[in-house]
């Protein structure tokens, strides 16, 4: 009986940790996107256990209390978590169970569970960054530039994770990820009675 | 500037990890091969540096006392080792190395480079490994009894490699491998100043 991991796709905003998780989840129906909770109401076209759980905030605290987050955070007055007990039942069960996430929610998820696999996604140039933060266009000039210097902090923590992704194209950085979950499948930690398997 | 690493290639005979190492290496020009030093007299069509380094009993012994080999072994009154310097040279190079080697000569590089990469590789099923060691067809009935009890043997090995890939068909053995190399290639602790190359 083989364990699955969980794996973390991380890094700055404008990354394209987004874009790239997308891909990786169409091209591979066998990876479990971890879903999230959180406080905030549904939008109109999300469905509960799908795009996210839709908790109460009374809840959602307990939880915390509880330590049933693998990570949370409060973001404009709304909660969003990874619930721990999802993760660990299909990593048990020998599923890769995907975790797109900022560079600060990965940080708490090696705390809380160092076993994960830690990807942290990059941007070709700096200046490629900026072009992505700009070209959502949602935001403004002030918007801009505090996500850029963010973003310029975060990289910091790429010493903190196990591998590194440069995505420049998106068809190449998928096609890395996929190598390094099949390496990640290969490992001996993850096996059990590799032998006895053989031999009978 | 990234550092390479030496990439293990073991298992017990009949695992096809002659095979598997040569198709790896005509499809990836970049691999280096460890070129093993031996105290045995070149045979026809060999030449020294590219298939062995030919070597004085004397000298062998010399380096051997300095620890200057990664691992070796007397077989039939020869003495067979890899040479340290030679490796350690290409990883610091960025190169990849590969040692194809048996399971007792891959614990001896194992006790003195912990650092390289371990890769098991396995027969799909012990009939499958009889077949394999019969099908040389140069050895007695004893000489393959005694073959495959030491592969059996070997097999409880396997928890001292950090990966490993069941040969069972050679293309898919081979592609196993090298999504290994890719993942090992990308780990964040084989690159210095991730961060300032993304920067300037």
């Amino acid at each position: 009986m083989s364990k699955g991991f969980l794996l973390v796709i991380s890094g700055p905003s404008g990354c394209g940790k987004g874009t790239v998780s997308k891909e990786l989840l169409s091209r591979n129906e066998d990876i479990i996107y971890s879903v999230s909770a959180t406080t905030r109401k549904p939008r109109v076209g999300e469905s509960d256990g799908l795009n996210y759980f839709f908790i109460e905030e009374e809840k959602f605290k307990n939880m915390a209390k509880a330590d049933e987050f693998l990570e949370y955070a409060l973001v404009h007055n709304n909660y969003y978590g990874t619930p721990k007990e999802f993760v660990l039942e299909e990593v048990d069960k020998g599923e890769i169970v995907l975790l797109e996430i900022d560079v600060q929610g990965a940080m708490q998820v090696k705390e809380n569970y160092p076993e994960a696999v830690f990807i942290f996604l990059l941007p070709p140039t700096m200046s490629e960054l900026r072009n992505r933060i700009i070209k959502r266009g949602t935001e403004t000039e002030e918007d801009i530039n505090r996500r850029f210097t963010n973003a310029f902090k975060e990289l910091e923590f790429v010493d903190e994770y196990d591998y590194f992704v440069i995505n420049d194209k998106l068809d190449e950085a998928v096609k890395n990820i996929e190598s390094i979950i099949t390496a990640e499948k290969l490992k001996v930690k993850r096996h059990n009675n590799i032998r006895e398997k053989i031999i009978s």
